[in-house]
């Protein structure tokens, strides 16, 4: 099944090559970025050898003749326009950017003006523990932000039994790649090695996103109260969640059952770290309570589950194949 | 003033040795350790030809004839040891453990039977922005843990307008340093670089020590969960702290003229980053605020402002001198 | 084909565990450490859910029966008390270690006394740019050092035009891993980060096994200069080589011609990083030229192309395998 | 002795900022950079509350005025166009840039066009161990580079006894920082992080440097072959160098005696790491000799043995204080 991509020149946009040029059924047919003219290894040059292919400027006419599917790796705003396109053709697509995550309020509040709204109705939340069946017959899914990837996987499976009046208090760590390519100053290696600092705190676009989720679940207006930090780390994601709960429950129980048919999710024994999911598509949670009181603890590669990797999934599970089909497991550690 | 330092080969001693040898007023006049029969050279080749000096096996009496004041960097057990022998002589001290910083039930509950629970209310809590008056006057002070002095001075000024039956939650996160300077699996590098994970989460008995003094504040009894992380930094701590208040009020403000007197104390108009602190006593603090909820995240060096640099403005003040005398102030960033 | 793993705690093993699960024609059949008694999964808990399996403590009899090839992780000396028995089963045997590397002579001069000095000339070093054919009807491979297959798949191809009486001078870098699982001074992450540090300058003993594997193929006795550094990476390995030649050729070429039938040896355009070939089996080549004089960068992943993969290639040419047959190509960056 | 900052803004600027405020002597009475108009506190936060003071935009009949001495921290070709003017005024200057470091035609070379060419003769170059008595008389000093400042102090007191023809070999590794403030594709913590490569081999401009200053020590035309690497460190220089002398001598012996009456130089047993002297303006040099053929491995601090603190060094000599004053000792390890 040919697939493109467009927007192979970030961090996602690598991963997603990697993830396809490995995949049993989908074929990397087409790659482009905003200038084009170029080729994967010149644009990745650790791929040499490996990936070989050009890379063109986008041209969506193409696309749709000669692919099935479309990755899209670029900023929002630029997803709207292209999909307001691909949506006529027909075509699968799988939609890494913000613009159709949320409803359009919230999406306006949080981002800016909306020129593709109509097509909002028509995206799937791209979580496939949580709409699967959505998924699979969806054209266009949106793929969710990191953040709300391992917020969402932890909370979620409690949100029936979240005390009422109760806020949430997610303190959420990336690595840097999370911050993207682009040379800025947090990125410098001088100032974020041997450092961690918050930002965005309270404010964060991705807050209103798991909020939003969250809501739809238990239609019980918990507040979120969300904080990412920038942490010295390349890739990886480690989300602490604090609950208070209604009742006294077997929370780990309750995790465990919520995932028994979920491959994706792991729940263990022990707090879990960044690395042992670093190169995978796991989501790790841990859990430990006091009374009433939880403290998840939800560990994801920002770069695959928070990204490129969970793309495929849905893009397996619109394509009829398994979920698990050509999805990477074997962690990078050591 | 001659001082001596007991325990000089971990990471704190060499802090201690090295303040003290730059400080204007104290004077270095004996180095111990467990074991003795070396140099503080050859403990620590970094200071070679900068400070020099025999390190004794440990000798209380010689201590206690030559000495004013006595620096314990001893771990928890050894101190009560040392103390309840010393505080006899009437040498003045300055224990960096955690023996005498608890009332004796949460000392029991937390750590191990006292074999000189006497002490215990003739020590002060050596926080020296709440307990100046005290400390002046004090022959024993109880230096505070590294965790509890980043949350303290991040939540304390709030501890009278906090709502009635909130919890709190404290997400710190912690440099390797703080692990001590044994070897043991998760301060092995391939370990902890790029990695990142709680451990004792709501189990941490810097929680006991947090909840303790935030009770005698406000005698609210608020829940107090406490989570730490290990992070791959070699010295920094960052806490996070969430509060909910009963009342709206202005938090920048309220931290501004809680610490307007207190130099070392610093409110900061952006989160802030372990690194701003690393090498200082300094503690940053930054608030962000939505309605009557806190985010405070507050930065310290873990291995001096969270014990050896506030163990030695606990010594100024003990001895008489300003609180500022020979504590650093200049960063190490970049 | 059946294959079993001895050795599997260390890092070396946990990626051979990781190669052979994902390699279509090998089997994971048997795996065994020191002490046995658990689980893949226990062992290595970022596998949970992939590798299934148990861990035994290691019985040869089993193995000679149950498996057509073993891969030793081992130590040095218990390597050679392993082989000695296995090799009369007629098992194919790669051997992570030192044991079968050097000449009887250099081995005793470098390492320790030899019990299994007959099977030295029945072993075949496993440089499979170098040893193919032998590789491919060897019962018996030494799988290289990590520095010597760095350095030597940088210089060899310059062995025949080495200026006589010129030294080499190899300065090496090395990731934390290549220490070791074991935590010990050097590798705990306050000692090593934001550090780095030669370590046995000019007396390594792979600084032996280069020059003997050198002397082979000019019979020059070109004197080796060898100082490997330990350095803040996990895993990665960069080799720094200077040489002087007899005349001046264009090194690049020569490079190229040598390594145009070999895919994994690159040659490429900009001096090479050890981010790079991070999670591959690549050795990439960077020259640069002055005259006669050559400076080459070489970089592996010392896990992989210094182990674990290069054993698995070798293994797979003394299967009648492709040599690239399982062997990951797809690099961790970013 | 009131002394001015031009370049204020880079980190050997912040640097120099902080060591001149601990200075006993020298009172930092002007601070400026490029565009001015803001404050010490703004231009570096982590100051806050501890070095006050406008930075203006640069007005050099001012600072002649005003200061007696006035260190330039400005790039190369900036530098010569202040030190033209400031000359005349009879102030005293010390250029960190690489303007007045070389004769003129290697810089022309190795840089640009020299619009103030009179003035290189007029310059000492200030590496203290080997120009003390010049400096003190100089107006104007050319602070070293960072790479000839650890290469040179370890091989040039090997400089009379090096074979004649024999090459000589610089493997030099540097920390981030000093790849300076700008934020570029090699400075993300991405690219560099977990990574490690060579830059400019055989050809970087610090190796014409190093030329220089052997050749006017030995007048024997060695050839110098430098290649720098870019290390995952924030600050920290070690530089290997591999010498061929012309006889058997007892190296380390020969660096006791060379360096008996400079604190600033450490001979160490064991091999050096950048840690030992980060924070300070030690350079610490450790040497393995193999029959006449030397490894010696220098460490220093690039921002300050290497920049700013070795200008303040010079700084004092040139004001007739004792080359210790001031200048920091304490190392930021661990």
């Amino acid at each position: 099944m040919k697939v493109a991509i467009v927007g192979a020149s970030g961090f996602t946009g690598l991963e997603l090559i990697k993830i396809i040029h490995a995949h049993p059924k989908f074929e990397l047919s087409y790659v482009s970025t905003t200038t084009g003219d170029t080729t994967i290894e010149k644009l990745h040059p650790a791929l040499k050898d490996v990936v070989f292919g050009d890379v063109e400027k986008v041209d969506l006419d193409f696309i749709s003749k000669q692919c099935e599917l479309v990755f899209l790796a670029v900023p929002h705003k630029t997803a709207m326009e292209l999909v307001s396109v691909l949506m006529k053709s027909g075509i699968k697509i799988v939609d890494l950017s913000a613009d159709y995550r949320l409803e359009l309020d919230a999406y306006v509040t949080n981002y800016c003006e909306h020129t593709d709204s109509d097509n909002i109705k028509n995206s799937v939340y791209g979580l496939p523990e949580f709409h699967e069946e959505e998924i699979k017959k969806a054209q266009l899914v949106a793929n969710p932000g990191c953040y709300p990837t391992s917020a969402l996987l932890a909370l979620a499976p409690f949100s029936s039994v979240l005390k009422k009046d109760a806020s949430i208090f997610i303190d959420a760590k990336s690595g840097v790649s999370g911050a993207g390519k682009k040379c800025v100053d947090v990125t410098h290696f001088v100032t974020i090695n041997e450092n961690m600092f918050a930002y965005a705190p309270l404010d964060h676009r991705h807050g209103a996103e798991i909020k939003e989720k969250l809501d739809f679940l238990n239609h019980q207006n918990n507040k979120v109260n969300f904080v990412p930090h920038l942490v010295p780390v390349t890739r990886g994601m480690l989300a602490s969640v604090y609950l208070e709960l209604d009742s006294e429950i077997d929370a780990k129980k309750v995790l465990e059952d919520f995932y028994k048919d979920y491959y994706f999710v792991r729940i263990c024994d022990e707090p879990v770290g960044m690395k042992q999911v670093a190169g995978t598509n796991f989501c790790d949670i841990y859990v430990k309570q006091d009374g009433s009181t939880l403290f998840l603890s939800s560990a994801i590669d920002n770069l695959l589950r928070g990204a490129s990797s969970q793309a495929v999934v849905n893009a397996n599970l619109m394509a009829g194949f398994d979920a698990k089909l050509g999805i990477p497991v074997i962690t990078y550690a050591p």
